[in-house]
């Protein structure tokens, strides 16, 4: 198990489909935090990590034929939490920081689980292998309608269309329902933030969830 | 699941500590194979798929410091484990054919279970999302004492020793206990061949176990 003892650091996960604006509100309250005295940690999955990156490129360069079964990118999606757990996220939550990770365990769940409809049983499992006990003490889903998801992705300027963006629409819409579900059912870790509204409004009210739930 | 009916092919795992001459055995069993009229296709493990590939290079070559932790080698075994039983060897056992691969899942309870210390259920119920149905038919462990095993990798002309080959013997010691066990425990399935002898007297003892095993 990577924590021995609980830690005095915070982990908070942001997970949502792609174009829903995590990083940008990753970016605003690590500043809302520092601005509080925080010591504040930022990372990405699947990367994070040297051989999490390397991982990364694997998942993400493999998009010919779109050959790469489910199975195996469920396993190198955790292969690289397991790493990013136990070289950054646990250590850093030993020094009392406050780490914010663009998407964490929860994207396992939806993407390769429900949007890819491998059995729910072996996805929580190795979940659950992969991150010990190291848990997210708050997760903010940002929530976006399908179309506003895809209509940002197209905005973004990138050089080749990747795996994931290159799913259908069909895909996303399972992945959205995939996130509303998990809210749903975990009110107690999760907050669900509706990503339509201005960057500064919802930073605004991820910043009042997390004073609430962190800061009492 | 790979297999959804019971395929006519067979698969042969080989088995065994590094240095335990498994791919000399498997050109053998091959040549035999195919002068008994079999269609015969050979592969390894980590690998033995473009993706695979790509997996086994992150494995071998990030050596430096050891920084690798036993959790995210075992999830990138497995991932490519995956991708070689739906992509390789269930569309050869499905097609008839006799597919030989140097190492597959017993590789992952001995080493990442048994050497590396992680525990047995979580490291069982991996390697069986892994795999899905598709188990070997006959695993053949080769058996070779630790000092030979060590004597027979020095003696290998390789550009860089990689990360596994540089573990101390005392790891070594646990993969070859491991295999010991697994060859105890699983009778029905596993044939414990001793390494020592020379190749020619190995490959007969291998081809006489696999003739009584698969063709009665």
């Amino acid at each position: 198990m990577p924590l021995k003892q609980k830690p005095s650091g915070r982990l908070i996960s942001f997970e949502g489909s792609e174009g829903s604006g995590k990083s940008t509100q990753i970016s605003l309250l690590a500043a809302h935090l520092q601005k509080a005295g925080r010591d504040v940690v930022t990372t990405r999955e699947p990367g994070g990590t040297e051989i999490g990156e390397q991982i990364r490129n694997i998942i993400v360069h493999n998009s010919r034929g779109d050959e790469m079964c489910p199975e195996t990118e469920l396993l190198l999606f955790t292969a690289a939490r397991a790493q990013l757990v136990r070289q950054v996220i646990a250590p850093a939550l030993l020094a009392g920081k406050f780490v914010l990770s663009d998407r964490f365990l929860d994207s396992s769940t939806v993407y390769q689980g429900i949007a890819r409809n491998l059995a729910p049983d072996p996805v929580n499992q190795i979940n659950r292998f992969a991150v010990g006990n190291v848990m997210p003490d708050v997760t903010v889903v940002i929530d976006v309608p399908t179309e506003v998801s895809l209509q940002r992705l197209k905005r973004r300027v990138t050089d080749l269309p990747d795996r994931m963006e290159r799913q259908n629409i069909d895909f996303y819409t399972k992945v959205r329902e995939g996130y509303l579900l998990l809210a749903k059912s975990m009110p107690e870790r999760v907050i669900l933030v509706d990503g339509t509204h201005s960057t500064e409004v919802v930073a605004q009210t991820i910043w009042e969830h997390v004073k609430v739930r962190l800061f009492g």
